[in-house]
């Protein structure tokens, strides 16, 4: 295999090594290449493909982890809980941690720009993950390193005292630093008594969908929107 | 194991002969009845955490089929097409040819809300994916039989005229059914020339946001909103 320049094979092997990954791990080194190569170095060969892949794959490595270590949560938590291990925010932390900067091939101009940094490295994880997923089909090149963030994070996410009443919580903030109200809309998507997915709820603060959620009742609904757009807010 | 009654494992396994998986598959029978339970039947065992971790797995399914298929199209293109393939009603159509409705375990009164039966058939299809993709943690139990629907959805997707010029289609679309037009709402995300997320844009269409996009311009955000919103509506 020919990677882009002679020195990149052992840049991505050091990446590896820093993910704690063995090092004769079965890995696509030209994917993994791809992974970290942004759309202004190559509007061709670039990360865009595997950025799409990995957001799904982000998404199941999330869904299992949080399955596997809170069986008993309900969905609706899992559902908040994975809209923040998810987020753009948080997946460019877990990149900056392991230093995705000096990995990823982008051209000056856009290296430049520093307010696109955290999609940027939040982009390349994802593109990442699924050149990992995508060298042996399993997840088994991505969970060892990722769970423990994810874990750290859920228990913060689940410390939370704000955790219960989520709609106050939000009404408290918004208040606090906007002077504004959330505004919800809720919608009865179906007639069925007791079905979780009966009602349907956003919440809207400043013009911007914040939330979204679903619940038995007009209330469950609301609130799980506002956890939703709570714990995105108090990562902030 | 056990189930929850005795004639369920004889029909568990006549839905997995349908869905063409052989019939030594290392299948979790017990997730598998999980999967096909609804809320209304036992508010602790049921398919909602499953649905949960389903989402992510047909996200990953879809995208790993459009990038092997079609390995050429843009990444607005699969953004697109896997909104359609993972939508409700693609779900629920497929989880009917498989007579979904005989596996379902759920109360007459729910059974009765025939306005809920999409979301139970999608809701219970990807509760199956994931008991399907947990019982080896691979995708060797889902992609063979549901590859061949996306193929047949995606191949009509591509034939679509309409495909060229989404805001003008759904123009057309809002005009001729609604009488009302799509409303833009679009934003500069970031200042890097060339960057796919520098614009975002979502569509609205009588209250509702019906499709989002990003692009390296206003008009292509544009364009990859009315694209989702599209295919969404074309397919009702």
């Amino acid at each position: 295999m020919t990677l882009q320049y002679p020195r990149r094979q052992q840049q991505l092997e050091s990446l590896i090594q820093r993910l704690g990954l063995p090092e004769n791990a079965p890995i696509q080194w030209q994917l993994l290449d791809l992974a970290l190569t942004h759309s202004t170095l190559s509007a061709e060969d670039n990360y865009e493909q595997l950025e799409f892949v990995g957001d799904a794959v982000v998404k199941l490595a999330s869904a299992e982890f949080l399955l596997e270590t809170y069986p008993d949560l309900k969905v609706g938590d899992f559902t908040a809980m994975r809209s923040v291990l998810v987020s753009d925010r948080i997946l460019a932390l877990i990149a900056d941690q392991y230093g995705f900067d000096r990995y990823l091939l982008v051209s000056p101009g856009a290296m430049a720009d520093t307010a696109g940094r955290e999609s940027r490295l939040a982009d390349s994880l994802e593109a990442v993950l699924a050149a990992l997923y995508l060298s042996t089909h399993t997840l088994q090149l991505v969970r060892p390193w990722l769970d423990p963030h994810f874990q750290q994070l859920s228990t913060e996410i689940l410390a939370d005292p704000a955790r219960q009443n989520y709609k106050a919580a939000l009404q408290n903030w918004t208040q606090g630093y906007q002077k504004t109200l959330p505004e919800y809309r809720t919608q009865e998507a179906g007639q069925t008594h007791n079905d979780p997915h009966r009602f349907t709820a956003e919440v809207w603060i400043q013009g911007q969908c914040l939330g979204r959620g679903t619940g038995r009742s007009r209330k469950a609904a609301e609130q799980a929107a506002a956890q939703e757009a709570f714990l995105a807010l108090s990562r902030d």
